[in-house]
């Protein structure tokens, strides 16, 4: 990467718009570099594309390892390629931010859809900050977008913040989980029903269907007690098997469904909107605490406030202030 | 409030930690001013009393108005104070911050427990940011604990962030709700079930008896679908009724079942402490984000920003690039 030459934006827009993958593959790998020059160029590149971005359908995918996201992903983009759509699967690994490997979007687990021309899987930005990998899972949306994809489905592991993050970047939020053996905890995760629009139990085949129609059957009564996160939608809970396709197809009719509705009380829009909102003031809140994390001043100080903190021996607002004011009265 | 003299520190301190009322009372006022000049002598206040604060038992109650946290909170304050605790009730009442006038801690619905010298009742501060009362309501347990109650009971009303922030102050964290017919999706908040440590169905009396069991029955499926927050301790349900006193001491049973758990595993001081690193974090990010709004180059630029982003001209990082720039790059 230290060796790629300068990003040529003119150009890169062009065959980006398109659909060349190679240069849409090249604008991605700019999106996600953290050297400051391939920064601005990124910047400026987003820019440009934002009046091509916004068309597709964002759907958030979520579950443990082991619920068979990537098996479910590969069953129904092929499924929605072959009715015509172009398919972008992007994946959100926070665990890969800190191991600094990526666990996700392994084309390896999604052979025949990794094949299809009509499909673009991208693994995990590999590296950074939670924050940094958001930006970058944004950005990398707008891209997708600009070339022309018309479902980008992004996938994350039920680990840490992830889910939260993913689930205010799309438009629609499936959950999977696995028919536990009476013991539904360990398939799905604290807050996580809350952020559901539909919640679908895997692995709905041979002698798992009774477990899982059980399991629908609980999941309905919990989430009938959760108000919804919607006015115009009340979250659903599904069953299916990517192996026999049960259960596939109502899953993207729900989908599809909650766009509609969505679009017809103008909530799409304006969730959009929010969104993006809210994605500018988390920008400027951990631009700002990165900025004072930098700051030699607060660096000195902060470690011992923090310890006299925790232990009871100063107040977290007196040693707020002194860190506030360390910072703010630099320059 | 403008005419009151400056706080003599050292008398306070003295007579607030010799249990005088009147002193409780003016510390509160002058730790809940926001006069600059009232700020430095709080600080100093909070400071010194910290040494003594910290070991009553501090307990959150939720619920949407009319479920009868007013009436419970009378109920079981007077059963404390029968049993020689002494019982300090705060309230945090968002609407009041936007408001500027509170709804809630009001002594005229605790008539009897009001009277009761054992016991104090402070309604929520009123006007400010949901940050301010956060750290308002944070330095008031300091003071009350160092005024030597046993018992912090923090009152607030299901609305906005107010029931989060509570529980990142508290130990135990209590949710009250109602049977509605069928329907309980009015009587709770998204969220809230992530955050009980006990839920109880209130008015389980006469002819609600039925409907409160079988909520009872719903909200534990509910629960036993969500990892408890605590690996120590499984979130419980209960009914109780403020008239009856049925389940007021299986309620407080579970109060102290907890803090017995959570101290042997050393879990109880751990959470202490994560608290106030918390409350460290989040006062430093709202002084962060109330100087950057403060500041006179970024508010001429946030409006026009954040509309341009909201509706998808500029990129919610550019965007953002661009605020932090005008704030860092001044003074």
């Amino acid at each position: 990467m230290g060796r790629r030459r300068r990003f040529d934006l003119d150009h890169g827009v062009e065959a980006l718009c398109a659909g060349d993958r190679a240069a849409l593959g090249r604008a991605i790998t700019l999106v996600e570099s953290r050297r400051e020059a391939d920064r601005i160029d990124a910047d400026a590149l987003v820019h440009r594309l934002l009046p091509y971005a916004g068309q597709a359908l964002r759907v958030g995918i979520t579950g443990m390892p082991g619920v068979g996201k990537s098996t479910l992903i590969e069953a129904l983009g092929q499924r929605l390629v072959a009715a015509g759509q172009r398919v972008a699967v992007l994946a959100v690994d926070p665990s890969s931010a800190r191991s600094g490997g990526s666990i996700l979007g392994d084309k390896t687990r999604m052979t025949q859809l990794a094949r299809d021309p009509r499909a673009f899987i991208r693994p995990s930005p590999s590296g950074g900050a939670l924050g940094g990998v958001a930006r970058r899972t944004r950005e990398t949306i707008v891209l997708v977008e600009a070339a022309g994809y018309d479902v980008v489905l992004v996938e994350t592991v039920g680990v840490g913040q992830s889910e939260v993050m993913v689930a205010n970047m799309v438009d629609f939020f499936l959950v999977l989980t696995l028919a536990g053996g009476g013991d539904e905890l360990q398939g799905i995760k604290r807050g996580i029903l809350e952020l559901c629009d539909l919640l679908v139990v895997t692995k709905a085949d041979g002698d798992n269907m009774q477990a899982a129609r059980r399991a629908r059957a609980e999941y309905e009564g919990a989430l009938a007690l959760m108000p919804p996160r919607s006015p115009g939608w009340k979250p659903r809970v599904g069953i299916c098997s990517a192996v026999t396709g049960e259960g596939l197809d109502a899953l993207w009719q729900a989908v599809q469904e909650h766009r509609a509705v969505l679009r017809g009380s103008g909530e799409w829009e304006r969730r959009r909107g929010e969104q993006r909102v809210h994605w500018l003031w988390q920008s400027i809140r951990d631009g700002l605490q990165e900025a004072l994390e930098r700051d030699d001043g607060v660096r000195r100080r902060l470690a011992e406030l923090e310890q006299a903190v925790r232990n009871g021996a100063t107040s977290p607002d007196v040693a707020a202030a002194q860190v506030l004011a360390a910072f703010l009265s630099r320059g």
